[in-house]
């Protein structure tokens, strides 16, 4: 049966560079194959098409995946080579899946990238279910689309979401929330907004 | 550091019979201890201060949280008897830490119950983030405080959880956040309210 995981992809460019993207790869539980569907904008889809690997990582550090989505990952995250493909694997993930891409359709603007897993490592359990850190989750996906989403709805969203973060968060979610709240505010160019 | 984990908690009565709670204890990742807060009018509660032992399950079936939160597990889960203490393991868990009650003060309505693990079991990996699982969790919180929370409010959070619901839900996603409404239907009388 088919489910949407969201990890973080690593890509290199041809030019060697690493690049460090939220996905919400099509998975099954075997993990033996994923379909990524990345916007042909996108730095995935370019380096996909260039080198034809890369690594899907299973994590649940959600300042990472804020910062990857958002801008940058800082400090730079510690890294390891992969093991099967020419790839990165970050130092911090729960597992990874380095993989092949098998077929790479890029007729249409969302791009359908088959690709089959050729090595699949595993350092530690996932925590479980965490409010906060899926409220940062959540607060993230919504700050990729303030220029899609009305910014008073946005805020009442993330509003609703704050009050999950101030509920349960530790010091990395509470970091993690304030990095989007302080990207939402500059994506909507800090213009102060009442929140209903 | 202290982590607050959503999982779900089995007891029994001193009579026997089984009890599924979720629970929101706080753990660090060591997972060698765990504080649990039940309310005194709590089954959990009750059956903690009788028996003195409990298993705490990590998973990540919402549709068994949907159940065990708003009503009955349903058709009754397939069991495994506990290795160290006298208890019960759902046998679907990803994860699972039977526990002994060190001390129960009960001074305050929501009590505060140490416990320490005396054995950690585990079958699988966790699948890893989300959104419509995470949904359907936050919708059944949402759904236990249908007495607290006015209910225009309430369904227009449920409605917007119903988004990333309706994106991301496989079919066990999906028919616990339509139990989650449906139990949400009968708290308020059925009363029909048009989302806003």
């Amino acid at each position: 049966m088919p489910l949407i995981l969201e990890g973080i992809v690593t890509t290199h460019s041809s030019e060697g560079e690493l690049n460090i993207a939220p996905m919400g790869p099509i998975v099954d539980e075997s993990m033996t194959w994923l379909l990524l569907r990345p916007f042909q904008s996108s730095t995935t889809y370019r380096n996909l098409k260039a080198t034809g690997v890369g690594v899907l990582h299973v994590i649940d550090d959600v300042l990472l995946i804020a910062q990857a989505a958002l801008g940058q990952v800082d400090p730079p995250p510690a890294t390891q080579l992969a093991v099967a493909i020419p790839g990165t694997v970050l130092s911090s993930t729960a597992r990874w899946y380095e993989f092949r891409v098998d077929t790479l359709d890029d007729s249409t603007p969302r791009t359908e990238i088959r690709c089959r897993v050729v090595h699949a490592g595993r350092q530690r359990d996932l925590f479980g279910f965490h409010r906060a850190r899926h409220a940062v989750l959540e607060a993230t996906i919504l700050a990729t689309r303030c220029h899609l989403i009305v910014e008073a709805d946005l805020r009442r969203q993330l509003a609703d979401l704050q009050v999950i973060v101030e509920k349960t968060a530790g010091p990395r979610e509470a970091a993690a929330f304030a990095y989007v709240q302080q990207q939402v505010n500059a994506a909507y160019g800090d213009r102060i907004v009442v929140d209903c």
